[in-house]
């Protein structure tokens, strides 16, 4: 039948191309075959690769309760601010934000970012931002600019996906440091510096952690820092959870602590002034000894110049964005995640067979789960499916964070969804324990 | 020196890090570089590049005139209509639309898009739309999605640099094929066939173009499709200039005249509706022969989650922007660049050495120079130059689009500064123009 159908698809060729050098014929193609490209195969995401694969039916009897996207917007519970809005209008009434922006941002925007988040310590101006259309593709151009195909990545395991998606696609290699969950998820150092050779391009370190809900010391960047020093690597330092930490403790942006490694400071207008769909994101440019120079500057203007940077009313509105919105906006926001958060922790830390980890920011809480408890599963990803199962609970099983035998709880949901959903996570566990020492696993089958 | 150096750093190497066994010492980097990646500088923009390493000193006794630069809104003169402005008003004020849209755009978005370009022979929903960060992304997308590196692509000479600019950057070919100015700017299908070969993995057609003005006839279009089909490669439509067609000229959107050949059809709101800087545009997939099938569909998903779409404030707008805008604010575009494009046509085409070819859509017109009479410039380049240096008039050298010896006109410009633009330019010729007989190139030396 192929034969055959070859065979009619080049009479086609001869008989409708009349003029062709019969000799050239050979190069034709004769049959369709459009087959995607390698590089869209190779992007992968994790989340949604665990996520399709699980059986989310949820139980009929209870009303779904979704602790698992990362998006504050979809209870309606976490509204922005006024400002925010009223500056978009503002920039729509005043006409001047339709046309096109350089590539890198209007120039007035660029100053408003460089003056939000400058201080003496790293000063920043207009030309060290450059705009993107969200975080993500802050972190797309960043690892972009400094990674060829064969180098490779040092990420945090549990981390964000985005970044293996990224790299992967780009033929970067990405090796995983590890976070140590009984030192509040700080970054194994050791491990970490084990993994440095010849072909590591660039450190990403994320903080406040997604999905940990980490903050790390000052003591601590300077430890990283360190690392990344003696081994001259340039840092991604993912900070769009920046300044979202719980009273108490402190948010340290980590490009005022040195003065020698450079550091590509990504972040947006996503998570702190809750419009992640309005896709604002930046790149701050931290390089005070001069490492990256111009060159690293002039690969970041070129490459965006493929898609020609974020929307420009929202570029336009982001002066009053940044000056005018009141701190009791970033207040409330903050001690409803800490007050969530806290609801979360104490609910769950009394229910045999989890752990969860306290956050100290961002809008995430890490649960371990001892698997050896719960014989019924085989792993996360079956616990949190018979969650959604039984209890109508959906959390993100931390396989997809690479980091199995934890799952991620969203503390972005209202009061009352937060608290029906640990009771209904206890009493699902409660269900499923089985103390250490009798073999249940045996007895129940 | 640098042994000195490399010594320094050994040393401090050793001393800050005890921890750490000798024998990997060589592994780690001793000092700082950090170099734009390959594809960084692979990514070439050369109307930058060519704009930059010109002079461009007006004449400081003439106010400027650029005629250079693709946006319609830099006048003032062609604002959005009220409408638009008030869709995103409207979107704003729902607070519906800040949060995360899924990456290739919310479903009621897609619709709308699909239901404004659907036909009976084209028909197209929800599905057959991606939405992206301007065309822009539809073009990255696309190209990303069918090619691979060492594959080849077939784009327009002249035409528009993003093809050639993306495709580089991925390591693809790019092969140029030719339009006639004299045929008002059609292919030259025997070029463009003569180019296919079997690494060809995509057409790129650019109708109505930029920068010649042009629009297809439906005749012409059926031949292009048959030499896609015949040779079996899918097409790249960019129509970003689609229905900004002059009265009596008709556009023809490619996908309805082939129910083989698979389409990915680039659009957006930059051109049309005016307002570019606010990144919306999209793909339409044309696949009724399910050539792509689902696998360049998923694909197409895959590489969206990458950056996650476009701002969700102007997807929630699109619905009243495409369905509620009046007809009268599309034909007052169109008859104002009709009027434009013939005001600088006729100013022209009466101009010795030059050779204007009269557009049918879009917002552009090519002049042709008689390089030969104007022995006082190299090329394009030096003319337009010089035009600058002498009459503040500043229009873009074709060398941009790959085609020396022409230069492109921008008729978005207010109707008083196209008259004025056209009167400078000729006092320019005059004043430079050289009749054949005469080398009057080494009587001025
Ligand atoms: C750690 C981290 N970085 C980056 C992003 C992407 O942010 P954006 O929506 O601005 O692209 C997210 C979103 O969840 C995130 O959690
Ligand atoms: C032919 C063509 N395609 C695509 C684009 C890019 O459009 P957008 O601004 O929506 O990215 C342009 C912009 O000038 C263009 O001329």
């Amino acid at each position: 039948a192929l034969l055959a159908l070859l065979r009619t698809d080049r009479v086609l060729a001869v008989r409708t191309h009349v003029n062709v050098d019969p000799a050239k014929l050979k190069s034709l193609r004769q049959r369709w075959s459009v087959k995607p490209s390698e590089m869209s195969k190779k992007t992968l995401n994790p989340i949604r690769a665990i996520v399709d694969g699980m059986k989310l039916t949820p139980n009929p009897e209870k009303p779904m309760i979704a602790l698992s996207i990362g998006d504050p917007t979809v209870f309606g519970n976490l509204p922005t601010d006024d400002t925010v809005l009223q500056a978009m209008k503002e920039a729509i009434d005043s006409h001047k934000y339709n046309g096109y922006a350089p590539s890198v941002g209007y120039q007035k925007s660029r100053e408003v970012v460089a003056d939000f988040y400058s201080c003496p310590e790293a000063p920043l101006d207009g030309k060290d931002v450059i705009l993107t259309s969200g975080c993500s593709q802050a972190i797309e151009l960043a690892i972009s600019v400094l990674c060829n195909p064969g180098d490779n990545i040092l990420v945090p395991r549990p981390g964000f996906s985005l970044y293996k998606t990224l790299a992967v696609s780009m033929g970067i290699q990405v090796k995983h440091y590890n976070l140590l969950p009984e030192k509040s998820w700080e970054i194994d150092l050791q491990h970490l510096e084990s993994l440095i050779d010849d072909k590591t391009a660039c450190l990403i370190v994320n903080n406040p952690s997604n999905p940990c809900g980490s903050v790390f010391s000052r003591e601590h960047l300077h430890k990283i820092l360190s690392v990344a020093s003696r081994n001259c690597i340039p840092i991604l330092a993912d900070e769009i959870y920046g300044d979202m930490v719980f009273p108490g403790c402190d948010f340290q942006p980590l490009a005022p602590l040195s003065s020698d490694v450079p550091i590509l400071s990504c972040g947006g207008l996503a998570k702190r002034w809750l419009v992640p769909g309005w896709r604002m994101g930046w790149i701050l440019i931290h390089d005070r000894n001069d490492i990256f120079g111009t060159a690293i500057r002039e690969g970041l203007v070129k490459l965006s110049q493929r898609i020609l940077g974020p929307c420009t009313v929202v570029q336009g509105a982001l002066e009053s964005i940044l000056n005018d919105t009141p701190p009791e906006f970033y207040q409330g926001t903050i001690s409803f995640l800490k007050s969530n958060s806290e609801i979360c922790y104490s609910e769950l830390s009394t229910v045999p067979g989890l752990n969860p980890v306290m956050p100290s920011g961002a809008m995430y809480i890490m649960v371990g789960i001892e698997m050896e408890h719960f014989p019924d599963f085989q792993n996360d990803v079956e616990f949190t499916e018979r969650l959604v199962t039984e209890q109508s609970v959906f959390c993100l099983p931390a396989t997809a964070f690479e980091y199995p035998n934890f799952f991620r709880i969203v503390v972005t949901v209202p009061e009352e969804m937060m608290i029906e959903a640990c009771i209904r996570i206890r009493e699902f566990c409660a269900r499923h324990y089985r103390p250490r020492s009798q073999d249940s696993h045996e007895l129940d089958q």
